[in-house]
């Protein structure tokens, strides 16, 4: 039976500024990657939801991000390796905290935002951010864009990667994704969304803006969590899943 | 043979803002108490700060404040001890990670500025942030003011404690520290310093502003590394601590 | 005919966190706070929330907090005088520019949570706070607590003030505000918040926990705009304020 | 007789945080560039440095930058122009509160670091900046590099400018300042830095680092005020200067 994990970014709030849905999708998810108080979330939030994930038998992840709460850590920061190093391993020994706290383990470590998507092409920042998660603790694993270079350097590193597929963006011919600000980078239609993920469970590959088949191997899918419309997606693609026996179950770490 | 602990506040720069003479006080300690970004420091200097102070033998401890950059801690804020124990997790937890990347252990915590000095008479605050160390890691050190209810807390939670004294500060009969904005709240002469820390740690008291003698167990001695004259005034410590056949070596934790 | 201001608090969104509902609001109010970027607010949202009031008609006022994003400045910082007055002035420049940009003039300044409760109590701050609207422009409304120590100060410092009330808070004896630890501090029931307004407007008192009858000048009331309950209050104190021939308009500066 | 303004980044100091020594370079410049808060300096730093510039005699100019402390305001941020215009404004006004408070004119603008560099490339990013200037008072000068796109934005839009030229930076054949990674961008030699800028001032001209003798107008140099050897600089300019029957004196602003 194929298998896949279903993973969404939670603990964004930050103080009074409520962000997202938490209690809504972790119904339908496997992986959190909750935020580190970088570019969302704050100390309160981080402990009250790893007790959240928790109580949804949902595997937690940290989530660092740059240190950007106005930005949402969406800038791109132009931080040496050095610096995306220690930021880095900074957050996920914050977030590890609140897992003791919770006498529950870390799962993962997915990048947030700017650092994520400049971790899909810069090897080098790639590499820092890897370094981090094995310098922490070895056995975690490295949640990043399927075909990127952050699931290169993990690999390399010798850590166990999550490569991550998206339900509602759109793939060029090499594998990439449509950056956002191309008309066509967004699915909007609930079925071909969920089509697309089933392709990527089934077959490993994903169909590209140009009609070619592309050859994708998926791990993890990214979920949304922050409007209606997103839990009524996670709720469709539920019932496909089933549908097609695929099972929702969270990518074993070592 | 009496021994003394000689701890420093240290990695209080901050991006560009340089403060302090790390390399220069370091020789002179035996504990250090490393700030983590919230009241002052960042994760390249909190990175930079461990690798020294493993360099020197010096015990590494997590420096948790409140979150000021700019009043550098010493502002109090109204936090509820819920806050506060998730204030002082997530800071202990960042600061573990650096020493995870330097092998060494994480040795204490040590509460900055304001939020010390209102565990030092807040006894729920005060357990609020030995809750955090024991959940943490049961077997950390925690540095308190002499006859504070921080060391209270600390050993009603079944933590080691370590009882801070200092040289240049005056004491109330009660043996309170004598309020920052009176007169002779601070001992300017080195002699007098000096003086005070042998009389603490061979006879386990400090002679009162009013000239009581007045019972003080005291671990460790709080040293200044903030400027020139700090230096002067350890080396003179550690000359006098010799001459007076008291060894100077770090608290032991468990 | 009688005349009341109503205002609220405004553009307190911050970068990717959305909070309130200023569309909403402003149509029923004659003054609008708005959030300055240190407790609430950005550049950005001031820009756009300034457009906002102008299209409404509604007078513009600063509304400086405490530089503490995270506790949305309602967590008291125990600052000086001075530092008050340059954060206060600071805040007010920023949001004329604003004003400046769209051709419409700062019409107000009201102190925003912790700063405004503590101003309300404190005359030394209280000062500060007036001083530093005076310094700015001397003919700006200081807005505050009806009966406050910020209204005394203003008054000392000879600017026009204007007294605020609050429809849904209860009134001790003395006139001050029932504390919000109070079981009976806020009033739930629409009728009876809308009679309170329209016997502060009408006989200048307010009936007290007690039953007493206070005397309690009040130029403006404090509306909420940030959930549903809000709005619709808002139309039935303007359904009752002109069934009792009461005008709603914005209080005149110099 | 010509005349050549002196201009010196001030102000930089931050809560705890001391930076520059403003005292000492104060008396050798004639336009002081103050930090807003954003990427250096608080309401209470600016205060005093507004205070100190009017004592001196120095003409004051807002120094805005990216909201990034940690950062210094160097790294580069992707803001939209509308959010540099709304960043850039907010500063200004912010500045001018304390030109005020100090009953002294507002006189020049003047971006930091990455911006200042970004606008030198940008023209859509500098007609942002000047526009932000224009808003607030179009008889403001500008200060940007000599030759970029924030001084050809700024005249664009009416604006009086002042092209600033370095003293310590050698030059390309092009007229821009050669990148600081490169080995020989930097001018170690007080007598060719001084005779640097004689030329400037005299022949309108730059020797490029390829012996190119290259047209560059300067109204005004970069000074800068951190660490003694500038102290000496700025004295042996002043000497060599009148020598030179060259004058000092601020840009005039209209």
């Amino acid at each position: 039976m194929k298998t896949i994990d279903l993973n969404c970014d939670l603990g964004e709030s930050f103080g009074s500024f409520v962000m997202g849905n938490d209690e809504l999708i972790l119904p339908f998810v496997t992986s959190a990657n909750i935020a580190c108080g970088f570019h969302a979330g704050d100390p309160h939030v981080m402990d009250q939801t790893v007790a959240l994930a928790k109580e949804n038998n949902v595997a937690i992840g940290a989530h660092p991000g740059f240190q950007d709460i106005q930005g949402f850590g969406r800038r791109s920061m132009p931080l040496t390796p050095d610096e995306v190093y220690h930021l880095v391993l900074y957050q996920i020994g914050a977030m590890e905290a609140f897992c003791r706290a919770h006498d529950v383990p870390l799962h993962h470590v997915k990048p947030h935002g700017a650092l994520y998507n400049m971790a899909a092409k810069d090897y080098t920042l790639a590499e820092a951010i890897a370094k981090a998660v094995k310098t922490f603790d070895s056995t975690l694993l490295l949640f990043g864009l399927a075909g990127s270079e952050l699931i290169r350097a993990g690999k390399d590193l010798g850590l166990r990667t999550a490569s991550e597929g998206f339900a509602d963006r759109t793939y060029q011919p090499d594998g990439a994704l449509t950056p956002r600000n191309h008309p066509n980078a967004v699915i909007h239609e609930v079925d071909k969304a969920v089509q697309q993920v089933i392709q990527m469970v089934e077959h490993g590959t994903v169909t590209a803006v140009n009609g070619d088949t592309v050859k994708l191997h998926v791990d993890t899918i990214c979920l949304h969590g922050d409007n209606e419309h997103a839990i009524l997606f996670a709720q469709q693609l539920h019932e496909n899943l089933g549908k097609n026996k695929i099972e929702i179950v969270k990518v074993q770490r070592l």
